[in-house]
């Protein structure tokens, strides 16, 4: 089959490997007919996620046809429509049971990193009746790929960690794709004001169209100064971390109210100041959070009764057999306007 | 009347102060029957807290007889006796509308540093009815001292904002009285282990005294390989900074287990690495706080029905014209084995 | 001035009574600009509230301009414009400082019960700062009458109280005014499905325009094997109920899915049947509540935002001189048709 | 092997019966060697529980040794020492993931119900990765037999869903073994005051040594009246129902505080009248629950670290091959002064 390869730091092919077999009663096989690119593949390109060897198959999001399941899967069979999540859960281990499935002992974020993923046209999917969903008759199969991980990651990292509640002032720093699904979930809980910021004024014009009522071009170092002058000097109730690194973190750190929640949601290579110094006496809270996935289901009601829109988040659309072009348009998002790109198997 | 007053970086004197009169309508003036030092108190005449004036009397904590109320007080009156709350709360704006009385915008911590405070014969307390509470008939004197500051501040900023649950594993850094207080409040909630840190062996002797299953003296620096040791590798379920210090703030950092909360409680004086690089993905919670004082009122219930024994934290007694020996115990705590004093005004 | 006055059962008046004057430093006068009439007006009509004497002036809602505050009151003053709460909170007593306003023990709801109201020119309002809000400038005024007591009492007792989130079902008993508020405000956290049953189908057909997805006129009795074949024999997350009889109770109790949320606003008068011998085991959660006000802030925000518009649910409107007509209409609302009706004293 | 056996209302039987067999590849067949009686048993016997037919091994509870695991069953094999839980988790189905394993779509409630079950020499455990639990070396044997169901059931049913916490006054009506294991594990909260109601005086007397600090023999008709003036006539922030009769139930309603938890444990029969007409407006909170058994790791931390001593529950002792004679001290259970009895298979 054509998989698309990890070949180290910089290099990636499209090439012929071996169709996936199960490998355990709890394993299925899932013909992929949708699957999409994370921005965590391109830093796996780099280099910056080593668990990722040599010769793995990348990609951890799509949706399929399920084509086999080993003997104790009991919950699916060949022929179902199914989403794949991000996380692998075997749902018996104590953080699976407390719904931290991205720590499962024998599962969490494993597609794409520690086992072959999804950018093929097969994949094995472990804990197949725990990491997959069925996809409702009638669902927009575009839709349903954003339920893989954009979503219940803005969701759960941002919009949940950063109890979001009507009436608030949010402002998400980043409107890359996870800042702009950040952005449709956190308009579940009608917050009365959002603030996006961003260097990039198309990002900011397609935040703008999917509901911020705020824009901010923090190009000119002036972002905190404009927010606390929006906010009458008070910061916002919830600031957003969704780019992943030190000055954006620190922006957060500089916005928030007393009182005020930052939920990181960026991946970050370095370590960053907290300022203690001031923050101690604020009441503010800071989470962390590697998606859960235990809120795909409630987000696919949410789709399914039209309340949520993902496909406002595809720009862009290729054959799976053009993931090389695809990869090439994503990796240069900023030029190409590129938000996320499905790839379709047929 | 005699009063411990504030003259600078290093300088401290007790001397005749004009006795307080009533300012406003909502005053009530107070006859200071007992009141005691708080840690924050070393931190002004240090010189290390601005908003504190030459002149200013010192003091956050006490309680007394009320000696005169202004016209809209309702609650108090002549020979009452009171609690003074460390935090002053109008009860009316947003913030403490919300219980965040520590942000309150017309009082907070205001006793000690920005007005004249309780080390002294008499004190004025604004917004008498919401910053005083009654003491129970029969109560022990001593311990009602203890909820002017200590025991809300451990409860609410280490213990409530640390989620303390039953059967869990809680790491309290910092055995000085507001680590004790903390963890004589987290017992409420009956952990599995309380794990105490110190580098004072006779501190952790109290704390072992007080219910501390575990204790680590790290002068070593070996504590987080002793912690991760004690618990298999995982962690703790809660880690609770009660000293302030970047180095005791790394530590909850390295021993913090996936899922759990770090509660800072210690008044920081510079920013700390956060280890974002590896955090990011270890869905944990870190909050800050300034105590509110809202649960003075559960844990007067608690203590009055011998659930949690206050006093246990008193060391030394003195009166209060023995104030600046008091101040000398107090700041040689190590040396004198010194906890909380207490200050009696006959 | 010219005010509504209860006569006993069946009996009201609009005449001259005497002006209200502060009884207490915490007191304010408010100018009535706009008022309104709830159904508890009607209830103590019926003679059903036996608080309410004779001579009592009726109403617990409006608008007004302060005209006099007393010497305590230090966040209003003359001239400020405010919302009237229906909820009066002294801010001091342990039930407030719990936000549990309504049973303030020198407050709750008092207006136009025990103490004169607002269906008058003026009324006074004793604990003034934390019983009137100030509205915004440029706010719609209309809207800001819907804030005394309709849409906090939908928000509390009926969308807070039941959980509402993001994909639930959510099935609303009684589409007047309370349901409809009820509505508006389970809306801000979007959940998939709105179901609202009424035997009334213009108030039907209300619901629809107001975002209602599925409709049920209960008149044949049918209800709960349509909600049941509706949900696929699960039952609903949350059911409301906002009528006050046993019959809108116990259909509740029929359609609850197991693990769900029933919140009653409503008024009742008898006991109901609560069938613990099918729900003992259905983990379900049943909630009373008399508004406590302590949302009204944060609605204010989310209609000065433009995502809230409680102008929708006024359908009639009178001046003040007009009240005994008013009555007449929001007395026969369903032959009138009738709504909230708003009562403007120029 | 031997095993009781239910014969229909009325009648049971100690007899030979087919040893089971693993039927799926999720089951484990475990060796019982200790095992107990549930007032569910008695309620079986008396032909409450339709689902429970002529043939059925009964019992829900117990421990064992592993014998024998299907294909699929990963984190348990031959030779373990396990927990039973009284509730069967597929973990799969939506209920399980959303920790409400009771109504678990394949499980639930199905041990000595619909399926053979724990008073035999052996029983087949299905979904066995997720309805057992390993038992620790050293761990009191007899302790782990009150996991399955009696522990779990007061804390969560009881404990929880009243939300006890610090200084709370509750009132615990029932002081069967149920009762008593929710005075234990509310103990792990320190409320101020438990309030213990029986009409037998030596169960009163055993919670008093449990560690109740009110005791009230509620067969004079005044427990009501008792607890009103105990409370200054404020009534109880927790009321806890453990009997399962509208007497108890009703009694809970009329001693309720304002604002508070009334948590139904009890199995009942018929319908209870719920008194809407006073508590419409008193902001409580009612819960039911079958228990989920998702505390049961949280309980099991809580006696291995001394915490929480369940041994304390247990009245007698047989062999497996008296349970005849233990049926008839379990169900005369006031003469016997039986609390939990334990049948141990050597």
């Amino acid at each position: 089959m054509n998989a698309l390869v990890y070949q180290g730091p910089g290099k990636k092919n499209l090439q012929n490997m071996p169709r996936p077999a199960l490998q355990d009663a709890a394993d299925a096989i899932v013909r992929i007919t949708k699957t999409t690119i994370c921005g965590t593949d391109l830093h796996i390109l780099k280099g910056d996620v080593p668990t990722v060897k040599e010769g793995r198959i990348l990609g951890h999001e799509g949706i399929g046809i399920i084509e086999e399941v080993g003997t104790s899967v009991t919950r699916f069979r060949k022929g179902d429509s199914v989403i794949i999540s991000c996380i692998t859960s075997c749902a018996k281990c104590e953080y699976c049971r407390r719904g931290m499935c991205s720590h499962c002992e024998q599962g969490g974020w494993i597609l794409g990193n520690t086992i072959d993923g999804t950018q093929a046209e097969f994949v094995r999917i472990p804990w197949a009746d725990t990491s997959l969903l069925h996809i409702p008759e009638n669902a927009d199969t575009e839709a349903m790929v954003m339920l893989s991980d954009i979503l219940p990651t803005g969701y759960e990292c941002g919009v949940l960690n950063g109890c979001v509640k009507p009436g608030d002032i949010v402002a998400i720093i980043g409107a890359g794709p996870i800042g702009l699904a950040t952005l449709l979930t956190a308009k579940l809980y009608t917050p009365a004001d959002i603030i996006m910021i961003d260097v990039d004024d198309h990002r900011l014009d397609v935040a703008k169209r999917f509901g911020a009522t705020k824009l901010i071009n923090s190009s000119d170092g002036k972002a905190m100064s404009r927010i606390m002058t929006m906010t009458h000097g008070r910061g916002v109730d919830v600031a957003i971390e969704a780019v992943g690194i030190p000055a954006t973190f620190s922006l957060c750190q500089s916005i928030i109210a007393p009182g005020g929640h930052i939920a990181n949601i960026g991946v970050h290579g370095e370590s960053v100041p907290l300022h203690l110094e001031t923050l101690w006496s604020q009441n503010i809270t800071i989470t962390t959070r590697l998606v859960d996935g235990v809120t795909t289901q409630l987000l696919l009601k949410t789709i399914t009764s039209g309340r949520l829109l993902p496909t406002q988040l595809i720009s862009h659309r290729f054959k799976l057999s053009e993931v090389m072009s695809a990869y090439e348009t994503f990796g240069n998002a900023a030029r190409e306007q590129a938000l996320k790109v499905i790839l379709t198997n047929d």
